[in-house]
């Protein structure tokens, strides 16, 4: 329940137009729901004008459906990041209009429409192996409702592929570049750019990488301004920094 | 020189109001200024909409004389981090405006008037030992033309203390959250705001703390959406970034 | 053998009730008993009040099943941790009472009735995929003779969740928090309760997690008192611990 | 203020023999006071059963001394840890009572007396090196009513000096053991009592000892039952921890 | 070929006993023999010894034929560390006499006698799962001609198991002393034999045992003296060294 | 396109021997080629004097024929590394002249002919474990036209092996090095030759090797000068570099 | 004593130009001088090309003028790294041409002429505070007899002041690209370049930088190819690999 | 009280020859002496054949003086490692005989004569500022009664330096080699010899040396045979061990 839904019941519960027993139905789980193993937090969206994400690794494939099952019922719009195709096979029995993006590993269950700002959010990658993360980001901020730029494989070793992208990158609200191995994109584009740089590590790499290490020390020690960091290969994170700022 | 000063200019020599000398002389350090040891990037603010800013550390009390020197013939404010009061003394030699923030460890220069938008930066911290990262960042979001609601000494140790704060901190556009330890400040504040959140861990600690990896790793694993990380003790990135998002 | 079966031996031996061969098929192995891989530590429970536990990681399913049987010949209540389901079938075939419990990967054998104390302990998580290691404390908790509140899901992300559960909470004599990510949980609760708070860092997470590192070091660095810790995954160790001061 | 102290200020306004402006006094500042650097939680003791404890470093003279002197306002105890002897010095001057204790680098204040349990703790150092580390655990131990055993200097390269006190240890409530290099004393003595151990890594020790991190990861991984870990040279942590449990 | 091999066919040469064909046959490989993807270091006995050991691991199964088939022609007795079973199997095939220990994934095959010394060397293990590490040590002294005392499971939980063989461990000449986890069981041996102890961490355990660290680090800062130390799970450094010091 | 071409490009254009649609066919590309997922760097032998090398670790067999077939359109040489044998499988099917080196894990292609210097490039070995490396090294090496001398196994544990091959070495013009487990062959050949020496640290090993770190922080702390150190197990990039200064 | 000298020296014998006490005593310390604490590789130079060069760090101002004074005698060019001011003055009671430069923390006695190559040496930084470093590699590379070309503060926060250097740096046949903090710089370089990249990693940053652990291993990771990289901070390192490449 | 003196007393007593109170005064203290804020052990030397060493790091003088004053009524032979200047005046005014070793910070006081075996200890460093450390392994080794070979500065840089100490050191029973940097030469040490080899890492070295990880993993996993390792300088630990294997 976000904002203004909250607002219009309590005008209805004011102006008798909402019955006792539909109000309690309404209110009785606006905190939390009690699933046992798992407690869903219907109160977020009020909190933080974003509902519940599942992130789905350790959670088994029927925690997961149950926690989705009892979310349909509110009828907020849906994200599952970390999904397995198994889970999105047990989803698909329950909701027909589930979606799978396999390369961002994410099922998407669209039930409400979201208002999409003007600006987008560009979402750059130093090579293709960042995609999935990327697309990670991608689809997260699509599905809170964002246009999303895509520009992909343009990292240093090949500088002048980015120059070409920059007047659209540069036209876009906000940034997020993804990058392995040392992840120095963040930082060239944080010093050509006038807009926040959300920065994603990711554990492309070999070696003294480190599952992404390098890429992570690298981004949080760069010598541009304007550029934060998000955990390795938290793709998630981005796209919800993304598009918080984007929506401002 | 600023995107707005540079059209000026432009008009001022299609209109023939601007001389060739004055052209030239405006125009030829257009993209930086070569001191031998440094090279000033001019072009920045027109690159990213900020001046450059001088990270004293590691150079010498010379070296950041001469930075300040030549910058201050562009009329610019000016920003120098992690300065010491020896830099302060050097640099009160030829700019007497110039104030010294010990706490903060910064040098400031006001010379020419921004203009200020009407939402506020919260900068948060968890304890009183964390308060000279934060005033880096205050310092840096006020120099850049940003109003800020300092909130020190919330830690999760006392958590009520952060609630009666809460309205307030809500009222901002962004939200900055310094803490050292296990820094987990940023997720509370991340789970009850619906505003960006920008994390920075400090070395305040001992032990497993390792210099601030324990408040790092933290708050790069944190479970709320929403908050991204800058470097240990980095308040001037979290500051720059503050100011950039309270702009856009 | 524990204070009290020992002390009602020694007296059966004085009084003549217990004849020579009785008392010394009883003692001989008060000791250890010499299964060759392993040594059985039969003295264990009149030191530190706990009969022997089998840890059966790196442990094959006979030397498992081995251990098991001398130990039943002993009349103990028998607990083993980290147990698959191949060693619970080779038990199955000497103990038929033997149980499994698949989440928290342990066996229990119950042979004597303990005495419970009339205090709970509370068995805390942060999250859903949390629940493995929290189990692990609570079977370890209860086949040591201790009543357990489970609280499943109160993380930090919407610690709201936390304060609903708190009255029970608190009235427990010690309280077990299980978190992985930042694992900021503990540091909360043990800021909200006059309780003993035994942290259990799990290794939830992914990246910057590095495997339970960074619940692990946030955990250490709590800026609140009445918290210690135990290694990452180390279920069984909180619920022993806790049991120990739920007892005294 | 503590439970009891509460219910009878709630009691004298109920009955009418505390006056509105008494009552206002008390109470107006329960939850916190604000220094401005620093934000007092006076309600601590309500919530968990202790007063506020003053973690000094990091903070300046004149912070640690206004901390103290809204503290003293209010009858408390005092324990400042990390504590100079400049600190000292200044509190000094407000406050005659206050005691140093140079080795263990604390500042007490005794103001209001507290009920002392029949039972002891223990508290045993691997290493003469080890003694400032446990010294601030028994004097945090002492300062919250406790009796303290102290044994010292009994580590695993002269075992035998463990075993002439263990008696003595054995009767203790709760046993804190201090150790750095390998921290292997807390393994030890916890085979050999039924009491809770809380083992204190010190960073004694060089090369691989890594400031402690040797001792640490050591007691982390310990194959004995029962014991549970605080942060590195963290005596302070232990002692409270300690005091806890002994008064249970 | 070891010294006095040589000095025998020296002698044949001189005396005229040994042919010119013979003699080159013989010293012709003196320094190793190329097979391409190895060089056989033949000369190795001469230097140190000891006969070349082959370390399997990153070595195909063809190639450990190979270099065997090689070594055979010489009359070596043969050690193969981190062998599989396949490579046994096609070792068989070349050698009837060749012998696999599966524990110790060794694969052994005697062809000439050494003379073995009266003073026996001790393996001692802190818990059954460390034996597999034990028994490489332990296959690796017996290879090279020593007796071998094995001591299993007798880890600081109940360091009682430990006394009770102290006796027969004091006896050894040199003792090897296996432990996972914390690490612990070497200082407390260290403390108590007035012999050399090689002490081995294995990577046995979980969570801040990071694969063998705890005990790595924790053997290297040891407090008893008279311990060194080699790397993680190396039973084959440990064995060699010990049957050097046994052979002195 | 290399120097050369285009050179002769601009001079057909210049004497009107190349027609517009021509020109424009072979220019239009000149910058990089766009798939949506990979952006093909052609620019890269004009700016760098190398074509582009496929990576194909983290792409999928679609994406790495992808990339072939465009790259196969500019008849440049082609080198992909860590390639499966379904990546050959799938660009066999595309381009029949394809061929696969399985212990080095490449594919090469060739093209065009490439002039060929006298000097060689020696690839020395510590083990027989580190060939697929040094493998990598060469084939990359020799795609890129150069003469490759091989050295395998010999490494310090008998170091007369390497003294046998100095001469042939020494007369090379460039020295990579490849090793694991504590990496010292690259100090040892660094103080016995007098040309550059590039050393690549291995994975090879276990325990304290942490996965190449011991090798890598070995090399690049080698008291020997005229050393420096590629990623771990990077045989391309000591085989690219190699080929740099080979063909100075 | 150089090849070009030592087969002077063979042919002056051999004609009998040289006395056999001439020959003696410029024989007899060929291969090293044995000072007690030291032994100079005199060799060092017929062996690698260069002469030994004197690492002061940790040695006594006495150690290093014993040295000089010993290698003074043998007429060579002579460099001291990581000296400090007393250093020098030492050396200057014994040689009053010796040099210092207090930058690069070097000492030079220039002492015999050797040929320069026509090519040169760039040597790039990425920061101003990278200064120190970057002048130890050009003395190294000066010293050794080679041209230099020193860019400073192109770092990538404004990656156009390096476009303007560029076809200078392009005119070097090696670069030393020096570089803090996220080390970026080199990965730009390489993509840019056709010429060998030796990336020096300095520890100028702070917090994540961990003492130049993120640029070592940024350079380590880099996604350019043609990069090789040396110790953090080690510009002497540089130096004189660049040299040896230049002079090949 | 070592065996031998142990005996003697016993049959004093049996024959009537030592008094009680004689008998009394000697045995009263065999097992340790509590000074409070140190418990000697004396009865070290009967288990481990070594009187106690005093490691005076973290001790204050007071302590150090104290503990030594005790000892010195023992009549043992005494060595204080990591001692001051300071230490050792303290000393001087108990113990006139008392030496200082400022190189090797030790403190040594020669009180009755061991026996001194045949056979040598050799003691062997890389460079010339492995010294100190290579220094306090050799004066423990002679405290306790040992010839030492020293040999300095014969590291792999100029492994010749080595080949010509070979045949002296091949005559020594076991070899201590101290190396910091990368840690070759125990490798290189280990594959040339037949005798135990200790490696003793430094810390010296810069940057990816890590304070003597380098060389401590190096050691670790050194791939020639018959090395074991102790922690980081630590001298003392080395010779202690290599007088243990020398008087075998």
């Amino acid at each position: 329940m976000n904002h203004e839904e909250l607002k219009k019941l309590i005008l209805g519960i004011q102006k008798g137009e909402t019955s006792t027993d539909e109000a309690f139905e309404k209110l009785r789980d606006l905190s939390f729901t009690d699933l046992g193993h798992s407690k869903i937090d219907n109160h977020r969206e009020l909190r933080t004008g974003y509902p519940e994400v599942i992130f789905c690794a350790g959670k088994t494939v029927d925690q997961v459906k149950d926690i989705i099952q009892h979310m349909l019922s509110k009828g907020e719009n849906i994200l599952a990041t970390r999904a397995t195709e198994d889970m999105y096979n047990a989803v698909k029995t329950i909701c027909s209009e589930a979606e799978f993006h396999p390369l961002a590993r994410t099922i998407t269950i669209k039930r409400k429409k979201i208002k999409v700002p003007e600006t987008s959010i560009a979402i750059v990658t130093a090579g293709t192996s960042d995609i999935p993360v990327a697309e990670e980001a991608a689809i997260t901020a699509e599905v809170f409702g964002n246009k999303v730029l895509r520009v992909f494989d343009v990292g240093v070793a090949g500088i002048h592929r980015l120059y070409g992208k920059l007047p659209e990158i540069r036209n876009c609200r906000v940034i997020v570049v993804v990058a392995g191995m040392e992840g120095a994109l963040p930082s060239i584009v944080g010093g050509l750019v006038d807009k926040p740089v959300i920065a994603v590590p990711t554990s492309i790499g070999y070696g003294a990488n480190f599952h992404g290490l390098s890429a992570l020390l690298g981004m949080l020690t760069s010598c541009a301004s304007g550029v934060t960091v998000v955990n390795i290969d938290n793709g998630f994170g981005a796209g919800y920094m993304a598009s918080m700022i984007n929506k401002l």
